[in-house]
């Protein structure tokens, strides 16, 4: 659909041989660590360093200048100082490189010289034609051809199916470092913005949006360059593909803390909603949620509606999780008399059974695995519920249950997602993590999240309707 | 000040002996459990098993009956079904005990039997003037006296300064059993309050405001059973400790499902919202919210106003968490000229400097210690400021400093409260939050954390000047 940007942009994600300009043979340096990822993830392209210096980094002989670069190289990862960017860039485009990366902060987000460095970058692709990432980014990446150009070390990125659009090098930097060891899911590409002298969010989504190894979009954006293409574009995708979007600069304050960032003009902040809300993206309010919906995207299927099933292992617990569920537009049906009755078959007959389900009366009674097990194929089940929330109640006393009966249930029941929270001892949840998020069940230590979760991908769905 | 509620209910914290009546032999059994709690807390009273079968628990001989128990027992602890409990409240009343706390649930809260056995409780405490915790509680528990009538397997309740009242049983079973294993901070007093046949939310306040090992105040309601008195006594109490609850039943969904849950009519919540307001009491909105105010309560003391200074590693960060900031009431001041030539003075040119901090570049040329350190400090010796959050940026190839140099500053500075919030590796958070936590820093492993938990702080100390 987007032919002319997937064309124009390919090199960046799919390059066969890469330039790194600005290489470095020190450890911990931008210029070594950048080389360092390529090699970590198994990039099978080319890699050319490139240093007047020479000799040989990694293992691989250094190019002395962007001149003597073979033919054909496809992408440059420009790590120099921001005012020797635009000449690298320029010698870059002689040498018949279509497609560069360009690291340095130090344009306009600082002061007047950085001003003038951006705008002859700007000069510099009107007249040749470079497509640019950047300036002020903390690299890209594409799981899929096993390249980055990040050059914080992260060692093997983790293949996934979404996509991140990050106006902030957060995504290539300490977040992928915590989705890396904290987390069980990836990425196919994360295209960060910067400064967005060139590419921007408008070029970034449409290439997303026919990326077949795209499944969904997370956005981080503090400004836009097109808003008005950006929002008949994103109407289009939004019905293909779910987007979440945090856009910061919300309040007066962020707004001007956003100005010392990227020098983006915060647009004014209701008009961003609005303009959000009728392009189908889901709006996020915390930069948590872009964490909790690129998991909960990455592992289940959308919701066919936002009515939600759930248990918990206490009387209270069902009360403030079914005011959340309330605030964040979830619904909490009441179920069928097929559905009661069979809650009521598998609990003693002191709790009053009903959805939400007190389970842990049924799970002190017949094992915790039991209880939850029949608890929740009972609502999955249910013709009125459209995705199933246990509340997994784990303390070395009372018994770790083997957790394949949750990997069970998703696969017979596939188009309900089931989102895992829970309450009591600290490593068994984490035990439990690790034995399902591996396994696609994605779980959530925090009590709320996986109902925040849930709320996010539910609007998503609403989103594909077109509902909007 | 509440000289009779003190004197009345001080036997149920500091009892000299106890019974515990329904004692079992069987491991898993809450009449079993119970016993395996005092002594893993090594309670240093007398216990006294129950039971008619007689013989030997866990090594304590057992009593065959209430009535040949000696003379003094301070609490009986009764763990038997809804229909034999008033039978042996009344015989523990005729033995001479003047304290129960009852386990079972199955009375208002299920059916009419149970409000039958209910009214059979308050003819009781009407006739013999017995005091009684619950029914339908998980026990409750007093630290400073290595005491708790808890059934749940706990092992050793950490003891601290915070005292939670709880219409819930969360809090002696699987929110205890997080607390233990997760976090680093104890509690002094848990009142379970279950169906409040005698016992209710004012009691208790009256109790732990006069309580010299209570410091701060966590309550969990889902009904008031004395609105107009409880709102006089928050009013008082509220000015020289803090009082945090959560009221749940926000929404009409919750309060059928809290109808469900304790019998309790949930109020009007709008009236709840005005009435919490005007007593100085600090509403939070979830349950985790609960976690965080007794974290940060036990740890730190209040700051003396909203005005927040905090250090981020990125840009984008300091933008998204001053939206948070100002959705959360925190103020993001702009610092002293003085503050931000120090600031300026720790890092290199091309980062402006300002509150919120940008701290990266300062932590990647100075090294991530120096960083944090002087940019905290300059935030600290800052007047504007009230309070300050660093986010760490940990990742193991960065490098993890020597924490040492948070506990100084907060030794140096103890008037402002520290939060830590982190970015980076999960498994080097653990380890952060692992030292600086048993030395009373607060760190929270999701980003929006320790600002919410700041906001609870400052609402807390605005409470407390009587400003509602």
């Amino acid at each position: 659909m987007y032919d002319a940007t997937k064309q124009s942009l390919t090199p960046f994600f799919e390059p066969r041989s890469v330039a790194i300009v600005g290489a470095s043979g020190t450890p911990g340096k931008a210029g070594y660590e950048a080389i360092r990822n390529l090699q970590a993830n198994a990039y099978p392209g080319h890699i050319y360093p490139v240093n007047p210096r020479g000799g040989e980094i990694l293992g691989l002989p250094v190019m002395a200048s962007i001149g003597t670069l073979p033919d054909g190289v496809d992408v440059a990862i420009i790590i120099l100082p921001a005012e020797a960017t635009p000449q690298a860039v320029r010698e870059c485009a002689s040498r018949g490189i279509g497609h560069v990366a360009l690291m340095a902060g130090g344009f306009a987000e600082v002061d007047e010289t950085g001003v003038e460095a951006q705008n002859e970058l700007l000069t510099i692709i009107r007249e040749t034609g470079i497509r640019v990432l950047g300036p002020n980014i903390s690299g890209h990446a594409s799981t899929p051809q096993s390249y980055t150009s990040a050059f914080f070390p992260l060692g093997k990125i983790r293949r996934g199916t979404v996509s991140v659009i990050a106006q902030t090098g957060n995504f290539l930097t300490h977040t992928m470092r915590y989705i890396l060891t904290g987390e069980h899911f990836g990425v196919a590409r994360v295209i960060g913005l910067g400064n967005k002298v060139d590419v921007d969010e408008v070029d970034a989504l449409e290439y997303l949006a026919d990326d077949p190894e795209t499944s969904a979009i997370i956005m981080y954006l503090e400004s836009f360059k097109r808003p008005a293409r950006f929002l008949s574009v994103a109407r289009e995708v939004s019905r293909r593909k779910p987007i979440v979007m945090l856009k910061s600069g919300m309040t007066e304050a962020g707004k001007q803390a956003a100005v010392a960032h990227t020098a983006a003009m915060a647009t004014e902040d209701r008009l961003v909603d609005g303009m959000l809300r009728q392009s189908g993206i889901v709006r996020l309010e915390e930069y948590t949620d872009l964490i909790l919906a690129a998991k909960a995207l990455s592992m289940v299927p959308l919701p066919k509606g936002n009515r939600v099933g759930f248990l918990a292992p206490s009387g209270a617990m069902l009360v403030v999780l079914t005011d959340l569920c309330v605030r964040l537009g979830l619904e909490v049906p009441t179920v069928t008399d097929e559905t009661v009755a069979r809650l009521h078959e598998i609990s003693p007959p002191y709790i009053r059974m009903r959805n939400p389900v007190d389970i842990w009366a049924s799970a002190t009674v017949n094992g915790v695995e039991f209880g939850y097990r029949e608890g929740m194929e009972a609502l999955l089940k249910d013709p009125t519920i459209d995705a199933v929330v246990p509340i997994l109640m784990l303390t070395r006393d009372t018994g770790i249950p083997p957790f394949d009966f949750i990997v069970d249930l998703a696969q017979r029941y596939p188009e309900k997602p089931i989102l895992v929270g829970f309450s009591g001892d600290a490593d068994c949840m984490e035990e439990c993590k690790a034995f399902l998020e591996p396994r696609n069940i994605p779980t959530f230590p925090v009590l709320e999240q996986p109902f925040k979760a849930l709320a996010i991908l539910a609007r998503c769905h609403e989103a594909m309707l077109g509902n909007h």
